[in-house]
């Protein structure tokens, strides 16, 4: 079952999963191997306008509605999750300086990031704190012209890869309104990286520590107001929910298709493994929780874009339902292959692995429990 | 969160709300406990265009499209789904009686029931027969001018109640394409009727079987062509599931937001209920369950409504998801009330007795599954 | 799959399991319809020594462990668990008594609970408290020779039925060691009970609310010593919750037992459900899931018999995940007897409904985590 | 909770434990890296009879009974699930060896193996065939006084480090009765091994297909008698079953008191994340979890032990829940850690990735629930 989309939206969508195909998934395991993506791939993302997809229209970006980047996620992650997660953070990125940089900022860093030829990371997370904010101890201090970071930052992807970092810091006092947002650049004196994370999946994505120490950046760097940074990390959380729910969603739908080709194929006590009808079962379970997700993310996508009032909740809510079912749906592939699922040959077992993550990270999903209960408790 | 509706939806939705928490609501219990609904119920409804919902405008009827329907049965069943779901089948009928009638028999049929002063019902389980075709015995034999039916059948809503009946009998070879539908009225020598059922739930329902001995209705009692009642009886049945569907989704909506309300007033070790997490945790849960559910049905309905090729599989996808969560979200509410849950005082247990049965008719949601399976495995 | 139990045991098994479908299974819907259970029944299980299963062989009983006391209940439970259950409660307050009665007390109350002819109920709960003893309000004051009993017990399974009744109430300071256990009988001034409940199951006993209201009774019908009456309430909750989940688990399996008659006979698209390989699938599931509640339970009964320190934490566990399988695999069964399960002829029904409240009383399963939790965190 | 084992017993899992601690655990991480197990791990389990576990004291092996075998895979397993479930197999190739082997074979084979000074591995899978023994299709065709060898097998855990391979060869015809069991060993010409097999987890097992072209090996490697080898496989895979369900039990537990380390010692919101009622309830689940199935795999193998018909049902049901249980908890646990779960530095997720194919290997979880409906509605 396929939600009506327009017909714009589809050809985004079909545009997608073809580059997906012809330039992600022949090399994806290998990249997984090598712990990075080469950065060739970029430009040519960048050409269908996938370096700036919610960047304005009149600032060179795609301008997309959050709907149909959903699209373009749901439909790179087809051939690899962990690239197309890594593609969204870079846009998560070129999007909050899109809308909060000034214009020489915007001028100087983002016709590169348009086009791809630099990389954007995203830095909000610290050794000490997840979802908690008021626990963000990375410190920017004012001297002069100057912004001087010191601290850690954890989990960060693309680190000691990427060109320029959007990292949060602490500018004021304790809680959310102290924290702003900065562009550090790559080279910046004081600047360095932890050792490479080993990780269960996403492992494409190279994962590092940041390190600041004395990082000094222009004031012009700073994104928007002082004491915002908290504000626009959140208003860009709701659309990395649904991004990352959407890679979820592209990735299982390629793991069930797999499978039913390979269940088509694949015999067992003389008949083919779909005659079973224990296993069809399974699959008509796969199908509806799949089909439940994809029309959930797409109506949270859209309550996104209208604006409403229930947007985050919405997000909150379609990001939990369908990274996990997501992860279900891959797992649950990963089965019905019998062994060969167990073997990377066959691709399934990295989908588990890369979707694994997604009931963590963009706030986990116990954290989007409390937001949807903290809206039907208080309605706020 | 709530899907998009148009404005004239809303006002569908509220207008069912309305009349079911004053005409409804406050009688559930007792028409429970008597095993009946009163006649003088359904007028009232009928005044609301309830109907005729899918018979078409020309001939009375509200010809409202299949997502408006679900909204009548989804906030009806909000005061009890059991009377809801009974109304589903009489305008069920009443749309094949539309649809299918010929002249005479739409004049003659139509009009009551468009204004309810008769209740129709549909028999087409039979004590050997559920969601099997070929199974079916109840045989139609065609005698000069008439029809006369012999046969029983089972688990029949409204019998020895509803004034009409739209009956599934095979008037010729094995199979779906040797059965027809005919209308038998009430009072037709050779019509009785079982023993009231006791049931779970549907308790306000009266649930008999039916006995055809005999039984001689005029030939213009068919409905459409001979042999084409099977087909009848599946194009209607897609809409019987989005409806059995929708009337999960109120009534369970309806057992959360009691529980919210039992949860804020109630206290344990001196703490209002909804302050424990872990309970927040849950009601977080049903509500992301039934807001995937309630757009899911909606998609479903939408697609059913466009008429598309997929609408057979999207109202079975829907018709086993939403039941499902319907009843595990009842289930849950009743938990959370804790002993007063299983009170009939609080209104919680009679709705998952209700829902109980909604995985299993209109197609049991086993057969859903293999309606999936075939369409994933074969394309049809 | 079945624990090894040694020969004495399984001749208790097979004793109880005999009577149970001589003497209660063919009664036990209508029992059901009546509200109530008919006293001469219970002379007959006490001569099995059912009347003081936990009683001391000395004092009359039949001083069983509590693993064999599991099987009495699991036994009774195939014929109906809410007549098993209402003996359970019987047994426990016989317990307490024994344990903790003056030697006066213990003869006038025992030799009749012993035999039947007169039935105990136990009083715990109140309308504003479930788990926390710390709400909990019935007063106790001592007035020269007597106590006098003022306050409100809720869901007393017995009430106006039984002869005496094990009330807590409060003869102290707050907290659990103001409690006091003490005897009221009936015909005492001031004992007085509510309406009788209506109950989504464990509709044969016969539930009300216990008003005292100035119900005086002698100083020896206090039960051990003052301020103790918690301790023995939590001494006698272990064993309790071993019972409860005995009847869950042999009502499921006569309910499973059923299924698989009903299914072997039962054709659909011309083969026994039996040899559909996704209901063998879910047969094999319940199979497995009972079989380890099985084993689960025994070894939790085991471990209280030893009386180690993890005895409450084992009944605990046992006590939510028995319950819980239980339920689940009578809803599956429901499931499996299609819109026959539905109909309270198969006997399917009444046992979810039954079941449904072993989850919530005895502790609810949430408290029961709760405890399970507190003891892995603190070793307490 | 922990089943009533005796003092040996405990004395056997406190030693497999210590031993695995300090030889198993500093390593686990560096083995996966490497993709294999150095051999000089091995002798020093067998000091402690681990090589020879269910080979006969007179043959210089353990004894062991399968309940004390499987304490020592769960002991071991708290340390490293691959490494435990390599030792497994030797052990089970080691007990056919002593049970069916000639004596010239087994005074050969034997000595080196219980100082595993020579490590054996299985040879059953083929690429074509998993759980279907009618598709085995390597063949062994009698030549004089030897057996030729020609065939594929696939998924052979050891294949190219192992010194000795017990190869399932069809010698006469179709079915089961056609299949013998041969030892081959290393260095055997014709004997030769695919790639190495790049696997989700269980990745210190170096996996390969093991290719025999016309490898000719003495009568005297044949095991028992010809057409009994896949008895024998059978006889083989319910104790084999039974330890890798105490492999996933151990590596789960380990993961579980892991995760409550992690959780005491970590702050949310100002909080030790241990103190969140939300997440002591999950707690509790897995502690509920893993203690039904620990009880329920010690009844198994108890079972086993007694010899009785239900052995291989309910090593087939404890190997499905306990699998079952023990990836759950292992996943839940990795969410319980957060982004750190994520990480290979903490262990779970290698743990998560070690137990999937436990639901796979020694027969499918699917093929327990047929293996189960079967003795249900057969009784055999």
């Amino acid at each position: 079952m396929d939600f009506a989309l327009g017909e714009e939206s589809r050809a985004i969508l079909d545009m997608a999963r073809a580059i997906g195909e012809t330039e992600i998934a022949p090399h994806a395991r290998d990249w997984e191997a090598e712990g990075t993506i080469p950065r060739a791939l970029w430009p040519k993302l960048a050409e269908l306008g996938f370096g700036g997809l919610y960047v304005r229209e009149e600032a060179g970006g795609s301008g997309l509605s959050r709907l149909d980047g959903t699209l373009v996620f749901e439909a790179l992650s087809r051939s690899c999750a962990s690239v197309a997660a890594f593609l969204s953070i870079h846009n998560m990125c070129a999007r909050m300086i899109d809308q909060s940089g000034s214009d020489e900022l915007r001028g100087r860093v983002l016709p590169g990031a348009l086009r791809m030829e630099t990389i954007l990371s995203y830095c909000l997370t610290e050794p000490g704190s997840g979802s908690d904010a008021a626990a963000l101890r990375t410190r920017a201090v004012r001297d002069g012209a100057d912004w001087v970071l010191d601290g850690t930052k954890a989990f960060i992807s693309g680190a000691g890869y990427s060109d320029s970092y959007v990292v949060m810091a602490r500018t004021g006092g304790e809680g959310p309104s102290g924290i702003s947002a900065l562009v550090v650049e790559d080279g910046t004196p004081g600047l360095s990286f932890g050792a490479l994370e080993d990780k269960m999946g996403w492992r494409s994505q190279p994962t590092r520590q940041v390190q600041l120490d004395g990082c000094r950046v222009p004031a012009g760097n700073l994104l928007g107001e002082e004491g915002q940074g908290f504000r626009y990390a959140m208003a860009g959380l709701d659309g990395g929910r649904l991004n990352i729910a959407a890679c979820s969603l592209g990735a299982a739908q390629a793991a069930l298709d797999a499978t039913l080709g390979y269940m088509a194929g694949r015999t067992a006590f003389g008949r083919s493994l779909d005659s079973f009808q224990a296993l069809q079962f399974r699959l008509a379970e796969m199908e509806i929780e799949l089909s439940a997700a994809r029309v959930f993310l797409r109506q949270a996508a859209w309550t996104l874009d209208q604006g409403g009032p229930g947007a985050t909740t919405a997000c909150a809510m379609a990001k939990a339902f369908v990274t996990e079912a997501g992860l279900r749906v891959a797992d649950e592939c990963l089965q019905m292959h019998g062994g060969y699922g167990y073997l990377a040959d066959y691709g399934i077992e990295k989908i588990v692995r890369d979707l694994r993550v997604h009931r963590i990270l963009e706030g986990t999903n116990e954290i989007m429990r409390l937001i949807v209960a903290r809206q039907m408790l208080t309605g706020a």
